[in-house]
Protein backbone atom coordinates (compact mmCIF):
# COMPACT_ATOMS: atom_id res chain seq x y z
CA UNK A 1 0.00 0.00 0.00
CA UNK A 2 1.40 3.39 -1.06
CA UNK A 3 1.73 5.87 1.56
CA UNK A 4 0.95 9.76 1.61
CA UNK A 5 3.53 11.31 3.27
CA UNK A 6 4.42 15.20 3.85
CA UNK A 7 8.12 15.92 3.65
CA UNK A 8 9.30 19.56 4.28
CA UNK A 9 11.21 21.70 6.35
CA UNK A 10 10.00 24.22 8.94
CA UNK A 11 10.90 26.97 11.24
CA UNK A 12 11.00 25.93 14.85
CA UNK A 13 8.13 29.25 14.77
CA UNK A 14 6.06 27.01 12.04
CA UNK A 15 6.71 28.81 8.59
CA UNK A 16 7.96 27.86 5.53
CA UNK A 17 8.91 30.88 4.02
CA UNK A 18 9.01 34.57 4.79
CA UNK A 19 5.99 37.05 4.55
CA UNK A 20 7.62 37.84 0.26
CA UNK A 21 8.27 33.29 -0.07
CA UNK A 22 12.04 34.40 1.18
CA UNK A 23 13.33 30.44 1.84
CA UNK A 24 17.25 31.92 1.73
CA UNK A 25 17.11 30.55 5.35
CA UNK A 26 17.11 27.20 4.04
CA UNK A 27 20.55 26.75 2.85
CA UNK A 28 22.15 28.89 6.15
CA UNK A 29 24.23 27.81 8.50
CA UNK A 30 22.72 26.77 11.97
CA UNK A 31 24.52 26.94 14.93
CA UNK A 32 26.37 23.10 15.91
CA UNK A 33 24.38 21.57 18.09
CA UNK A 34 24.72 21.40 21.97
CA UNK A 35 23.31 18.26 23.10
CA UNK A 36 25.44 15.85 25.10
CA UNK A 37 23.23 13.18 23.60
CA UNK A 38 24.99 13.94 20.43
CA UNK A 39 27.69 16.08 20.37
CA UNK A 40 30.96 14.24 19.43
CA UNK A 41 29.06 11.16 18.22
CA UNK A 42 28.53 9.93 14.87
CA UNK A 43 25.19 11.57 13.59
CA UNK A 44 24.86 10.81 10.28
CA UNK A 45 23.87 13.78 8.30
CA UNK A 46 20.23 14.06 7.37
CA UNK A 47 19.79 12.09 3.63
CA UNK A 48 17.07 13.34 1.81
CA UNK A 49 17.85 11.07 -1.21
CA UNK A 50 17.26 7.70 1.07
CA UNK A 51 13.55 9.15 1.08
CA UNK A 52 13.42 10.12 -2.68
CA UNK A 53 14.72 6.92 -3.97
CA UNK A 54 11.25 5.38 -2.18
CA UNK A 55 9.16 7.82 -3.77
CA UNK A 56 6.53 6.86 -6.92
CA UNK A 57 4.67 10.21 -7.39
CA UNK A 58 4.98 14.09 -6.22
CA UNK A 59 1.98 16.04 -5.16
CA UNK A 60 2.64 19.71 -5.30
CA UNK A 61 0.34 22.87 -4.88
CA UNK A 62 0.43 26.05 -7.64
CA UNK A 63 2.18 28.05 -5.62
CA UNK A 64 5.05 25.89 -4.87
CA UNK A 65 5.24 25.03 -7.97
CA UNK A 66 5.60 28.02 -9.75
CA UNK A 67 8.26 29.32 -6.78
CA UNK A 68 10.03 25.77 -8.00
CA UNK A 69 10.30 26.40 -11.17
CA UNK A 70 11.47 30.40 -10.95
CA UNK A 71 14.24 28.63 -8.81
CA UNK A 72 14.92 25.43 -10.71
CA UNK A 73 13.99 23.03 -7.17
CA UNK A 74 12.49 20.45 -10.06
CA UNK A 75 16.11 20.49 -12.45
CA UNK A 76 17.91 17.87 -12.61
CA UNK A 77 15.61 15.03 -10.79
CA UNK A 78 15.91 16.82 -7.63
CA UNK A 79 13.42 15.45 -5.89
CA UNK A 80 13.80 11.61 -8.25
CA UNK A 81 12.11 11.16 -11.93
CA UNK A 82 8.36 10.69 -9.93
CA UNK A 83 5.55 12.34 -12.09
CA UNK A 84 4.64 15.06 -10.38
CA UNK A 85 1.31 16.33 -10.11
CA UNK A 86 0.45 19.91 -9.98
CA UNK A 87 -2.79 20.84 -8.63
CA UNK A 88 -4.06 24.48 -10.00
CA UNK A 89 -7.15 26.07 -11.32
CA UNK A 90 -6.01 26.45 -14.77
CA UNK A 91 -2.70 24.68 -16.53
CA UNK A 92 0.38 27.20 -17.42
CA UNK A 93 0.56 28.13 -20.54
CA UNK A 94 3.72 27.16 -21.65
CA UNK A 95 5.14 23.69 -20.27
CA UNK A 96 8.24 23.38 -17.81
CA UNK A 97 10.26 20.62 -19.18
CA UNK A 98 11.94 20.23 -16.10
CA UNK A 99 10.31 17.53 -14.86
CA UNK A 100 7.46 15.18 -15.67
CA UNK A 101 4.47 17.68 -14.64
CA UNK A 102 1.03 16.71 -14.70
CA UNK A 103 -1.85 19.75 -14.45
CA UNK A 104 -4.55 18.50 -12.30
CA UNK A 105 -7.51 21.33 -12.28
CA UNK A 106 -10.11 18.86 -10.89
CA UNK A 107 -8.73 19.13 -7.32
CA UNK A 108 -6.77 17.51 -4.94
CA UNK A 109 -9.10 14.22 -4.72
CA UNK A 110 -8.31 13.61 -8.20
CA UNK A 111 -4.78 14.58 -8.00
CA UNK A 112 -4.40 11.86 -5.03
CA UNK A 113 -5.71 9.25 -7.07
CA UNK A 114 -3.49 9.69 -9.55
CA UNK A 115 -0.57 10.22 -7.72
CA UNK A 116 -1.30 6.56 -5.85
CA UNK A 117 -2.01 5.03 -9.47
CA UNK A 118 1.19 5.89 -10.21
CA UNK A 119 3.46 5.64 -7.39
CA UNK A 120 2.85 1.98 -7.60
CA UNK A 121 2.91 1.02 -4.09
CA UNK A 122 5.98 3.47 -3.23
CA UNK A 123 5.32 6.88 -1.61
CA UNK A 124 3.19 9.73 -2.80
CA UNK A 125 5.23 13.01 -1.42
CA UNK A 126 3.67 15.85 -0.71
CA UNK A 127 5.57 18.59 -1.49
CA UNK A 128 3.17 21.32 0.37
CA UNK A 129 2.54 24.12 0.43
CA UNK A 130 0.02 24.97 3.03
CA UNK A 131 -2.98 24.99 1.25
CA UNK A 132 -2.56 21.59 -0.31
CA UNK A 133 -1.47 20.25 3.11
CA UNK A 134 -4.83 21.78 4.49
CA UNK A 135 -6.85 20.17 1.79
CA UNK A 136 -5.71 16.38 2.36
CA UNK A 137 -5.69 16.93 6.56
CA UNK A 138 -9.21 17.82 5.69
CA UNK A 139 -10.18 15.11 3.75
CA UNK A 140 -7.97 12.25 5.47
CA UNK A 141 -5.56 11.65 2.64
CA UNK A 142 -2.42 12.04 4.10
CA UNK A 143 -0.51 9.35 6.26
CA UNK A 144 2.81 10.46 7.60
CA UNK A 145 4.44 14.12 8.38
CA UNK A 146 8.19 14.08 7.88
CA UNK A 147 8.97 17.14 9.43
CA UNK A 148 12.68 18.41 9.87
CA UNK A 149 12.55 21.73 12.31
CA UNK A 150 15.52 24.51 11.50
CA UNK A 151 16.71 25.94 14.92
CA UNK A 152 15.29 29.85 14.20
CA UNK A 153 12.88 31.86 14.57
CA UNK A 154 11.76 34.27 11.38
CA UNK A 155 9.06 36.10 13.61
CA UNK A 156 6.32 36.36 10.61
CA UNK A 157 6.01 34.45 7.27
CA UNK A 158 4.22 31.55 5.56
CA UNK A 159 2.38 29.28 8.12
CA UNK A 160 2.86 25.14 7.54
CA UNK A 161 -0.06 24.96 9.07
CA UNK A 162 -2.92 27.42 8.70
CA UNK A 163 -6.59 28.14 7.66
CA UNK A 164 -6.71 23.92 9.20
CA UNK A 165 -10.32 23.15 10.39
CA UNK A 166 -10.98 23.80 13.93
CA UNK A 167 -10.61 19.69 13.98
CA UNK A 168 -8.37 17.57 16.44
CA UNK A 169 -6.05 15.33 15.04
CA UNK A 170 -4.25 12.36 16.51
CA UNK A 171 -0.14 12.20 15.84
CA UNK A 172 1.66 8.96 16.87
CA UNK A 173 5.56 9.43 17.16
CA UNK A 174 7.17 7.64 14.40
CA UNK A 175 11.21 9.41 14.68
CA UNK A 176 12.38 12.08 16.78
CA UNK A 177 15.89 12.33 15.66
CA UNK A 178 18.52 15.23 16.70
CA UNK A 179 20.58 16.59 13.97
CA UNK A 180 24.38 17.86 14.68
CA UNK A 181 23.15 21.21 13.02
CA UNK A 182 20.28 22.09 15.64
CA UNK A 183 17.92 20.89 13.59
CA UNK A 184 15.47 17.76 14.43
CA UNK A 185 13.51 15.85 12.34
CA UNK A 186 9.89 14.08 13.99
CA UNK A 187 8.00 11.73 12.13
CA UNK A 188 4.35 11.09 13.03
CA UNK A 189 1.68 8.96 11.63
CA UNK A 190 -1.83 10.88 11.26
CA UNK A 191 -4.67 8.74 13.04
CA UNK A 192 -7.47 8.63 11.27
CA UNK A 193 -10.54 9.82 12.35
CA UNK A 194 -12.93 8.12 9.90
CA UNK B 1 23.74 33.51 36.79
CA UNK B 2 20.28 33.35 36.68
CA UNK B 3 18.28 31.94 33.19
CA UNK B 4 15.81 32.56 31.78
CA UNK B 5 13.36 29.54 30.64
CA UNK B 6 10.08 29.59 28.61
CA UNK B 7 8.88 26.20 29.64
CA UNK B 8 5.44 24.77 28.16
CA UNK B 9 3.66 22.65 26.28
CA UNK B 10 2.35 23.32 22.55
CA UNK B 11 0.53 21.44 19.95
CA UNK B 12 2.17 20.51 16.98
CA UNK B 13 0.30 23.01 15.12
CA UNK B 14 2.02 25.63 17.33
CA UNK B 15 -0.58 26.52 19.60
CA UNK B 16 -1.08 26.64 23.61
CA UNK B 17 -4.54 26.67 23.97
CA UNK B 18 -7.93 26.24 21.74
CA UNK B 19 -9.67 29.63 20.84
CA UNK B 20 -11.51 29.89 23.54
CA UNK B 21 -8.37 29.03 25.64
CA UNK B 22 -9.32 25.16 25.88
CA UNK B 23 -6.86 23.56 27.66
CA UNK B 24 -8.83 19.80 27.93
CA UNK B 25 -5.97 18.49 25.42
CA UNK B 26 -3.27 18.87 27.85
CA UNK B 27 -4.65 16.49 30.01
CA UNK B 28 -5.87 13.94 27.35
CA UNK B 29 -4.12 10.17 26.37
CA UNK B 30 -2.31 10.40 23.75
CA UNK B 31 -1.16 7.81 21.13
CA UNK B 32 1.10 5.35 22.57
CA UNK B 33 4.71 6.06 20.63
CA UNK B 34 5.77 3.96 17.68
CA UNK B 35 9.26 5.12 17.70
CA UNK B 36 11.85 2.23 17.64
CA UNK B 37 14.33 3.93 19.53
CA UNK B 38 12.00 4.29 22.78
CA UNK B 39 9.63 1.54 22.14
CA UNK B 40 9.87 -1.55 24.63
CA UNK B 41 12.42 0.99 26.45
CA UNK B 42 13.12 2.02 29.64
CA UNK B 43 12.42 5.72 29.13
CA UNK B 44 11.95 8.16 31.92
CA UNK B 45 8.74 9.84 32.34
CA UNK B 46 8.73 13.75 31.68
CA UNK B 47 9.38 15.11 35.17
CA UNK B 48 8.45 18.64 35.45
CA UNK B 49 9.43 18.69 39.10
CA UNK B 50 13.19 18.32 38.38
CA UNK B 51 12.25 21.92 36.39
CA UNK B 52 10.38 23.73 39.08
CA UNK B 53 12.92 22.87 41.97
CA UNK B 54 15.31 24.62 40.33
CA UNK B 55 13.26 27.86 39.70
CA UNK B 56 13.80 30.89 41.70
CA UNK B 57 11.36 33.09 40.56
CA UNK B 58 8.05 33.17 38.04
CA UNK B 59 6.71 35.83 35.28
CA UNK B 60 3.37 35.32 34.05
CA UNK B 61 1.22 37.41 31.90
CA UNK B 62 -2.19 38.66 32.82
CA UNK B 63 -4.07 36.18 31.01
CA UNK B 64 -2.54 33.30 31.82
CA UNK B 65 -2.46 34.28 35.86
CA UNK B 66 -6.73 34.75 35.35
CA UNK B 67 -6.97 31.84 33.48
CA UNK B 68 -4.78 30.20 35.95
CA UNK B 69 -6.40 31.74 39.14
CA UNK B 70 -9.98 30.37 37.44
CA UNK B 71 -8.50 26.77 37.18
CA UNK B 72 -6.55 26.20 40.55
CA UNK B 73 -3.25 26.41 38.61
CA UNK B 74 -0.91 28.06 41.31
CA UNK B 75 -2.85 26.29 44.31
CA UNK B 76 -0.70 23.93 46.52
CA UNK B 77 2.70 24.95 45.22
CA UNK B 78 2.16 23.31 41.91
CA UNK B 79 5.09 25.27 40.65
CA UNK B 80 7.08 25.20 43.69
CA UNK B 81 7.02 28.19 46.48
CA UNK B 82 8.90 30.77 44.13
CA UNK B 83 7.51 34.53 43.79
CA UNK B 84 5.28 34.85 40.93
CA UNK B 85 5.82 38.03 38.93
CA UNK B 86 2.31 38.79 37.41
CA UNK B 87 2.99 41.37 34.07
CA UNK B 88 -0.43 43.60 33.77
CA UNK B 89 -1.86 47.00 33.16
CA UNK B 90 -3.83 46.82 36.32
CA UNK B 91 -3.87 45.47 39.66
CA UNK B 92 -6.37 42.98 40.08
CA UNK B 93 -9.25 44.52 43.07
CA UNK B 94 -9.16 41.07 45.37
CA UNK B 95 -5.46 39.32 45.60
CA UNK B 96 -5.56 35.68 45.48
CA UNK B 97 -3.50 34.05 47.70
CA UNK B 98 -2.92 30.77 45.63
CA UNK B 99 0.83 31.81 45.88
CA UNK B 100 3.57 34.73 46.66
CA UNK B 101 1.48 37.27 43.68
CA UNK B 102 3.78 40.36 42.34
CA UNK B 103 1.44 42.92 40.23
CA UNK B 104 3.82 44.71 37.71
CA UNK B 105 2.48 47.39 36.19
CA UNK B 106 5.73 49.14 34.69
CA UNK B 107 6.45 46.83 32.05
CA UNK B 108 8.15 43.16 31.50
CA UNK B 109 11.40 44.89 31.63
CA UNK B 110 10.82 46.05 35.32
CA UNK B 111 9.11 42.72 36.12
CA UNK B 112 12.60 40.88 34.86
CA UNK B 113 14.59 43.16 36.44
CA UNK B 114 12.68 42.12 40.03
CA UNK B 115 12.50 38.81 39.15
CA UNK B 116 16.15 38.78 38.67
CA UNK B 117 16.57 39.18 42.12
CA UNK B 118 14.07 37.06 43.69
CA UNK B 119 15.17 34.34 41.90
CA UNK B 120 18.86 34.43 43.30
CA UNK B 121 20.31 33.03 40.58
CA UNK B 122 17.78 29.45 40.03
CA UNK B 123 16.02 29.68 36.99
CA UNK B 124 13.74 32.30 35.95
CA UNK B 125 10.46 30.48 34.70
CA UNK B 126 8.18 32.32 32.28
CA UNK B 127 4.89 30.73 32.67
CA UNK B 128 3.56 32.63 29.12
CA UNK B 129 1.52 33.47 27.44
CA UNK B 130 2.25 34.99 23.74
CA UNK B 131 2.35 38.39 24.75
CA UNK B 132 4.65 38.03 27.46
CA UNK B 133 7.19 35.71 25.01
CA UNK B 134 6.98 37.86 22.17
CA UNK B 135 8.19 41.23 24.63
CA UNK B 136 10.88 39.06 26.40
CA UNK B 137 12.05 38.42 22.61
CA UNK B 138 11.98 41.48 21.68
CA UNK B 139 14.19 42.99 24.32
CA UNK B 140 16.33 40.17 24.31
CA UNK B 141 15.71 38.53 27.45
CA UNK B 142 15.21 34.86 27.18
CA UNK B 143 17.80 32.52 27.30
CA UNK B 144 15.96 29.49 26.99
CA UNK B 145 12.94 27.81 25.63
CA UNK B 146 12.25 23.69 27.34
CA UNK B 147 9.47 23.02 24.94
CA UNK B 148 7.25 19.79 24.98
CA UNK B 149 5.21 19.07 21.75
CA UNK B 150 2.04 17.55 22.21
CA UNK B 151 0.82 15.01 19.11
CA UNK B 152 -2.21 16.68 18.13
CA UNK B 153 -3.13 19.51 15.69
CA UNK B 154 -5.44 21.57 16.90
CA UNK B 155 -6.60 23.37 13.98
CA UNK B 156 -7.44 27.00 15.03
CA UNK B 157 -6.15 28.43 18.48
CA UNK B 158 -3.80 30.53 20.28
CA UNK B 159 -0.56 30.57 18.74
CA UNK B 160 2.95 30.49 21.06
CA UNK B 161 4.64 32.36 18.63
CA UNK B 162 2.40 35.21 17.35
CA UNK B 163 2.88 38.53 16.67
CA UNK B 164 6.80 38.49 16.55
CA UNK B 165 8.67 41.24 15.20
CA UNK B 166 9.65 39.99 11.32
CA UNK B 167 13.22 39.41 13.02
CA UNK B 168 15.23 35.97 12.67
CA UNK B 169 16.43 34.44 15.90
CA UNK B 170 18.91 31.40 15.51
CA UNK B 171 18.29 28.73 18.34
CA UNK B 172 20.93 26.50 19.53
CA UNK B 173 19.83 22.64 20.20
CA UNK B 174 20.85 21.38 23.96
CA UNK B 175 18.15 18.56 24.14
CA UNK B 176 15.78 16.22 21.71
CA UNK B 177 14.07 13.66 24.03
CA UNK B 178 11.01 11.12 22.77
CA UNK B 179 8.49 10.15 24.82
CA UNK B 180 6.52 7.19 25.12
CA UNK B 181 3.33 9.00 24.97
CA UNK B 182 4.21 10.32 21.40
CA UNK B 183 5.37 13.74 23.09
CA UNK B 184 8.67 15.02 22.62
CA UNK B 185 10.80 17.57 24.16
CA UNK B 186 13.02 20.40 22.75
CA UNK B 187 15.26 22.56 24.34
CA UNK B 188 17.60 25.63 22.38
CA UNK B 189 19.96 27.99 23.88
CA UNK B 190 18.41 31.94 22.17
CA UNK B 191 21.44 33.39 20.36
CA UNK B 192 21.74 37.38 21.48
CA UNK B 193 21.90 39.71 18.64
CA UNK B 194 23.18 42.22 20.11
Amino acid sequence: MTKTILNLLTTFDGFVAGLNDQIDWIGSTYPPSDNPDIVGKDVKPWDFSAFTSQVGAIIVGRRSFDIGIEKGWFKNNAYGSSPIFVVCKQKPETASKDAEFHFITEGIEVAHKLAVKAANNKFIYIFGGPSIIQQLLDKDLLDEMWITVAPILLGKGIRLFDNLSERRIDLQQLKVEAHPNSMYEVHYRILKTK
